[in-house]
């Protein structure tokens, strides 16, 4: 397939970098100053080398890139609420153009899912988000496999920076703040961890599931959302005693969204350490399904993005 | 999809009861002593009430059925291995009419893959083979989404039947012929449990995975197996004095197949419980990703049949 990659951050450069090794084009390449095109395949290293000395990949605008001769469009750009834009518009260009769009960007599709399926539903073009619900786990392919109508729920550990707080704060008997400071200074926490220590990413990627299963209809608005940030020390201690841990745990149905952090066996499926997610599946025919792995990260995410290319129809 | 299911064990009498819901039609059903053919779509729920009384779903014969206007052949007859006959001869048959297949029955997958994949390259149809590996647990779709060329190695606990012995055998420290005798009372293990308990089936699967990995040149020969018949009670009870328990893993890669009982930590991911599978898939870009869930039964194989059905192309 021949793609154009909206976003350079770490999954849009992963995706850029990748593309070849599975089989696909990149003819554009935009971030958030400027564009590379090139309908005969682009250069996707020389561009990055470019946006390494300038700043941006090319100097061209993004409306090129969206007007590109590309199968599938990757909306890789940072995950924004309420209109989900510029992402959306992206999205939605591509799909008048009748072309594919595979998102990993979570804001069109938590947001504005209900807007996002009547456009596909007017266009030849098919929309995948596989990267926006934990990055590499197999999480919405496996729901549709399924069938939505037949998962009942779908709950999990889905954010990396939370969890790895929860790991240390238990293993050390460390506070919030002192190990929030140790992972910024291991990058695995960003400068402004808000929307991963308050639920909100996690929430997110429920509101998505909802969606999934319940055919649209929500978005973060509607989800019970809470963070680990008041979680005292002692909570984790005392769960400790009774051989327990505390996750911050999302969980989606058809009836809605709730995040917040919840006790969970220490050794059970759920505890995952570190920075890993896990989506548990429940299932009418299937059972109970515990999938985990790399819920973040560039190239992990990135593979997910490429399934999802890897799944779209040819164009016709 | 239009359906030809033969087999009508656990699994190929689920696939027929499930496919409607699935939004299939089934057209032809087989069983080891008759068929029952119906182009317009059949009664299934007639069929296996048929075979309940006569001890046939229909008075038609395989033959019948493997000429039957479907779209997939859905092959769920018992593993055999060698030639992995009847099986490989059904398969072959429906290639050959340019349908395709989607495989339960293990044998033609390990045994004869290139001759698999030779039928199929000279065939308008695909082969599929989610439901040879670890039931429920999307193990296939996983690794072609990856790409088999960036899987490096997939070690997991492949047969429920081993497992809830170890489990038994570790929690209660009880002996090996003694829970052996308790999960055949309980219907977890066959009255001859050899393939189960030897190593067999899981190094099957791990055969299937390594083929997949390597695009062919294993059989059941080139695996290295080791059952846990012979594994004393004490040796669980040291286990577990270093933190430790005992699982039968089998690892494929690219160079081949092992099977065997191994020390895995006591609550690490592997150390899965009673009948539960798990599958750990190395990849090069994607990290490590750990899928659990039912590896065995009617219904939770049936859902990985149907999800392969789902992912085929319409038939032009």
């Amino acid at each position: 397939m021949r793609l154009a990659v909206i976003g350079a951050g770490s999954v849009g450069r992963a995706v850029a970098e990748l593309a070849v090794e599975y089989g696909h084009e990149v003819v554009a390449l935009a971030d958030s100053t400027g564009a590379a095109v090139d309908d005969d395949g682009l250069d996707v290293a020389a561009a990055l080398g470019r946006k390494g000395e300038t700043g941006s990949v090319g100097e061209a605008d993004v409306a090129a890139a969206l007007e590109a001769d590309y199968d599938a469009l990757v909306e890789a750009t940072p995950t924004t609420l309420g209109d989900a834009e510029p992402g959306f518009g992206h999205v939605a260009r591509a799909l008048e153009r009748d072309r594919h769009v595979v998102l990993a960007n979570k804001g069109p599709v938590a947001e504005r899912y209900d807007d996002l399926r009547a456009l596909e539903a007017d266009s030849a073009g098919t929309v995948r988000f596989e990267a926006t619900v934990a990055g590499a786990i197999p999480a919405v392919s496996t729901i549709l496999d399924q069938g939505p109508a037949r998962v009942t729920a779908v709950r999990g550990v889905l954010n990396g920076t939370a969890n790895f707080i929860l790991t240390r704060m238990a293993a050390e008997g460390l506070a919030y703040d002192h190990v929030l400071a140790e992972a910024q200074d291991l990058g695995v926490a960003e400068a402004d961890p808000s929307f991963d220590v308050d639920g909100t990413d996690a929430a997110l990627k429920c509101v998505i599931v909802a969606n999934l299963l319940a055919g649209g209809g929500f978005s973060l608005a509607d989800a019970e959302v809470a963070g680990i940030a008041d979680l005292p020390g002692s909570a984790l201690a005392l769960a400790a005693e009774e051989g327990r841990t505390v996750r911050l745990v999302g969980e989606a149905t058809r009836d809605g969204v709730r995040v917040g952090p919840r006790l969970v066996p220490q050794h059970g499926t759920l505890a995952v350490g570190g920075t890993l997610n896990i989506v548990q599946i429940e299932t009418v025919h299937g059972g109970r399904l515990s999938l985990s792995g790399a819920g973040a990260g560039g190239p992990e995410t990135a593979t997910a993005v490429l399934a999802d290319v890897g799944r779209l129809p040819a164009r016709s």
